[in-house]
């Protein structure tokens, strides 16, 4: 594959998992770094998202807990409880990975990413959460 | 002590030391992660905050240097610096523990808590310090 | 239930999850913070980690994505590593799911948690991974 | 030199180098921390900036390296991607470092350090940028 | 006070605070980075450290917080339990610090810095404490 | 270029750069996850560091800022300090852009950071350094 059809395919990949709220963060980047948003699309979704060895609903947990824990990546879990969600995650299971990531990383880490899921849960209409314990 | 007795024993140690500010983020996890809310209240505050290993105006020493140096927490900075001055640390100790982070994690994270520093003590009027060197 | 029962039920969950390497840890902090050792059992394993609204499986995804991303926990990682292949994920996944969270944190850390899953699948003699690609 | 004269010495280094930036910086800590401040112009620019042993491009390198891999230090960044447009990196070599830092921080890191690169770009009529491949 | 003046003001702090310890860290750089262990003894005990407005013990307190959540500063932080030790915090207030930082940057971090305290307590015979809970 | 050419090309740009410690990291990688070993020779070397846009001295500087900012990354560190070496940065140099990150990510962290370059300049029978300040 070229470098063309290397972005092609990494487009598809991320607009089945990360839907509209990838793509706009790819168009943020076109005027200061196109590259980086190349290599977001080419590469991480491209060579390493569409890689079978784990499924789309595994690798967003793990997503979860790597964005939960850096912290001051709100931008980014937005796109990844959107994604989340897209790839069949509920939302009682993404606040309990976050609820979980707690005894990890520490409350305040928790916090933060869950009240990025409530922003995301309100947008999509999808509070308040009725299955919870 | 069961679950409920937990969290009324947690919530009266939280009203103690983060007053208003601290009951704000319990409320705001309600319709999406109230299991989260729970977990502060009745085990950040029931069962850790509340030993006699240590005072409370200890706690928030320790607790400011780790917001300061884990950055990205101003949410939560700025209920622990309100719960600093209601557990009797003064306005210019609380400023030099962010200064004394410095040396530690650097300058950045601790102009970013002095800055949160500084919207609580302009809420509650505190500004300008008098005392400071 | 008392202190007594939740650190039993903790650590009846903690067998399960983790083996001996947890117990090791637990031991460890004895003699020096034995309440730490206890809020591991009965809070980390007795109250979050026995809730059901997530199976074993995917809290071991998040947690491996947490210790991943903070760094400088390889006993910790080490113990996950080995409580991941305990509740039923594959060396094969475990690895893709650190090669996941490189796009996220990096190549160091992703690399430093490799290898920490080398020493372990080597303690396992689990290696060479036959099904990779 | 007395505290005075380590003040005024780092000032001078601080204008060439941050400009009105840095400046607002300080001025922001005047009625919290002015000890921050202080030590910000008389250490971290009187003492450490000024040294001979690597010039100011280099040192910005360096910088946007460090507060990219932090994280949450947007306001920071914005004066340290001023400050590296100030001493002669080009906005392509700016963005080619935050690109760079990908690899070892990971993307999100490199995209939050894009968009404040973006901003200051857009605030001093820098773009888009036109020799970028 | 000239560069000299500052150095012997700053090691005279230090031997207050780290004793041996400190002195070793700052020996360890004199033939790779000279100018590091002058900032270290001349900025950050001599300017920083010997500030009044915070006593040596509060210190203590917001180091091993900011320490235990920045994680990889095993060499550091043995200093400063050391030389928490030495301004007169008690082992049992030590090991309470570091269990409260779970609360806020995770259980990993806390068992790492419990685990120097360890090493520390038994290098000085101060194990096992007697008076924990 | 198909996958084979990219390992390849990226391999010797990883060559001209690293020299054996890069080669070591990738070595032991190849039983555990090979696909992360080719990612680093492939993308990392191949795709990203190839790049013209910044020289090989200019990306180290970026790099020693990320490795020691984010800690915990001595392995990475050690092959990065060699890096710096091979493509032209002098050990003043190095040391000098670690003590300059303290500024940012605080004294241990540049500690830690120098300890690594003292091993590797050691082993490159570079010490003591003559020509520093």
């Amino acid at each position: 594959m070229n470098r063309e059809d290397r972005y092609a395919y990494g487009m598809k990949v991320l607009e089945q998992v990360d839907g509209e709220a990838g793509q706009r963060i790819v168009d943020s980047l076109a005027d200061t770094s196109p590259e980086l948003g190349h290599q977001v699309v080419a590469w991480a979704f491209g060579d390493m998202y569409a890689r079978p060895e784990l499924p789309p609903r595994d690798r967003q947990l793990v997503t979860l807990g790597v964005l939960t824990a850096l912290g001051g990546c709100e931008i980014e879990l937005d796109v990844h409880i959107n994604a989340a969600l897209n790839v069949g995650l509920t939302p009682t299971e993404i606040t309990e990975a976050l609820l979980h990531s707690a005894v990890y990383c520490g409350m305040p880490r928790a916090i933060n990413a869950t009240l990025t899921a409530k922003k995301v849960f309100t947008d999509r209409a999808l509070l308040p959460l009725t299955n919870i314990s």
